[in-house]
């Protein structure tokens, strides 16, 4: 594993992938004067006049904490917090990147629900946005949903909504290269964890009506006694197994785990299907295997086939559209347009290209605009 | 105030005073398959191994976190963690500019001591060491005792210990100016908040041994019955006023309220008195006045004065030697050769300068070196 050879002796070279800056030059006595004692003490009075004014006068203008409790680590699980911190180094790194967001990884030393709610909650003043990562499901709902009520500044769980938002962008347009309308579509999700659900949600939102969601017992249906809330707000009369639920189906979308499925099972699909394999490093089925089951459009995480479904081109634009506009709050609405915005910028949809590739110029731009866009209409 | 409003422009055009940045190049799918999935699976997975390795692999080898609930902000009392902010930041600026150390601002929304200990231990993990600040007295000595005895990283409140340092260093010179031996002298210590008791405690520690430590109600003596446990622990047999203190003394140290002395009340002192008045930005007695009274050195918190006694002579240099050495623990012994290393960068002291400036070079190595030598020492 030559990648992860390098990024060991990267990291053994120069300890961690990023680190802080100055902004101002720090130089002399009068700097020292403005920047520290005397002159320091005026932005605090003025925010302890008014709070509020700590969007403008501090790092909380253009911060994000991105928090992750090491339960669920990219495909290597419950590594703890020590071993969550190089993926959370990274994703700083490109909050930093690709839209010159000043985010600072925090990994916690405890896994409870209210743990974990109270210390994000008491770090929150000095930080602008917070952005959760790698917290196990069903935990990382509940956990959302208690820091968005208590806190004023917007909270994003990338695994689900990064993920979500990315997926209807590919979708929009693999509906539009097949020529099929939202509406119409049978969805089979494969994998109802945080990212499942967060895609079942947004896809629902967006018009999609007809879903099954699978996990590893097979579909989740009304039947089951073993769902938890959320796989229970997707289920459907009629169980089954996976390759029930493929019968006829439109579109298959796994974050489940590798070697899933194989063409035959594919084959059960309408004709020209669409599959997004996206269980990392690897897919629910191979590419090769799809093309041979006449798949129409294939997406999947990684970076060496075409169509890589990847959060990156999405959460550091929408943070800094979230930032842009002042907003305290993340919408559903916001989620769908951003979606939207990253098909947007594929101008000529192909089989090998419904969604653009991270490095594509004005692809957090894009993101930011849809989010704002959504502020200023005040949807 | 100019220095206030140039700080204050400075932030509204860019935010804070610190940033992030990126230690590697990111432009490349390479780039991103090294420095984010799937090369980072490799040092997660060695870290969930050996949790060790994070001092050696993350940021958590170079980073401090700016710890403050706002309670007790430079003189401006307790304004709360947003107004806390710019301060904190301040912080991290120095700790990069003079020890190339990575610090973040961390402001807390609880004033309870035990949420800010669950808080501070839940965000331990991703720190290699925790910096403490404007906290107020007593409740700093226990959140400091506390998360040195949870903690593997070492845990430093600035307000005591930096003070203390640079108080020790400055009147290791100005004994040695005056002739004086640190055995023989009597102290007078005015003010036993947080910096009063660590003063008390660290020169205890290296030899004083006649203190008169004194508060807003006079000397705090054993048949006071309003004493806290950190005073009572420097408590004398005979109470009496600031005045009845003075008598005799040899040194006054001031870490107490604006104008508290005249000429007069220091020409109760013994002949070529030393004094330190450090309250900021207005210091317990002039300079003029002390001239006028004969005091032999004169030290005080502010920069336009001689003999500025400034944190910053101390924290980044004392955490990049705990860095450099692996440090788990902070001890005494470290803090007094940082205080002795301050003293002898000043190879001849004057009245005029018993203490180096921050800009001088080599001051961070210096006691950078001199915490080394006791983790080496094994002290």
């Amino acid at each position: 594993m030559d990648y992860g050879r390098q990024s060991i002796e990267l990291r053994e070279a120069g300890g961690g992938q990023i680190g802080t800056l100055l902004k101002q030059q720090l130089n002399t006595k009068e700097d020292l004067s403005v920047l520290y004692t005397p002159g320091i003490a005026a932005p605090s009075l003025a925010i302890a006049g008014d709070r509020s004014l700590a969007r403008k006068l501090t790092i909380k203008r253009n911060s994000v904490a991105v928090v992750s409790d090491g339960s669920a680590v990219l495909g290597l699980g419950n590594v703890g917090p020590e071993a969550a911190l190089p993926v959370m180094e990274g994703k700083a790194m490109l909050f930093k990147r690709f839209a010159d967001i000043d985010a600072y990884p925090i990994v916690l030393a405890t896994q409870s629900i209210d743990e974990i709610v109270q210390t994000v909650v008491n770090i929150a003043p000095g930080f602008g946005g917070i952005n959760l990562e790698d917290i196990s499901a069903p935990r990382c709902f509940e956990i959302e949903r208690r820091l968005g009520e208590l806190l004023d500044i917007p909270v994003f769980h990338d695994d689900q909504h990064g993920t979500a938002i990315c997926t209807l962008g590919a979708l929009a347009n693999a509906l539009k290269i097949t020529g099929r309308s939202k509406e119409d579509i049978r969805v089979v999700l494969s994998g109802a964890g945080a990212a499942g659900i967060a895609i079942a949600r947004l896809l629902r939102d967006w018009g999609v009506r007809d879903f099954i969601l699978t996990d590893s017992k097979g579909i989740c249906s009304v039947d089951r006694t073993d769902l938890n809330p959320y796989k229970m707000e997707f289920a459907v009369e009629k169980g089954g197994t996976l390759n029930d639920a493929l019968e006829n189906a439109d579109v298959f979308i796994g974050v489940s785990q590798p070697d899933l499925l194989g063409r035959d099972d594919i084959r059960r699909m309408k004709a020209d299907p669409i599959v997004f394999a996206m269980s990392n490093p690897v897919p629910e089925i191979s590419p090769e295997e799809c093309a041979a089951a006449g798949v129409a459009v294939y997406a999947s995480g990684r970076s060496d086939y075409p169509n890589q479904i990847n959060n990156v081109l999405v959460f550091p634009g929408f943070f800094r559209g979230l930032f842009d506009a002042g907003a305290f709050r993340i919408t559903g609405e916001m989620k769908i347009r951003a979606g939207l915005a990253l098909a947007a910028m594929v101008e000529s949809p192909t089989p090998e290209r419904v969604i653009p590739g991270p490095f594509e110029p004005g692809v957090a731009d894009a993101v930011a605009q849809a989010v704002k866009s959504v502020v200023t209409a005040g949807v």
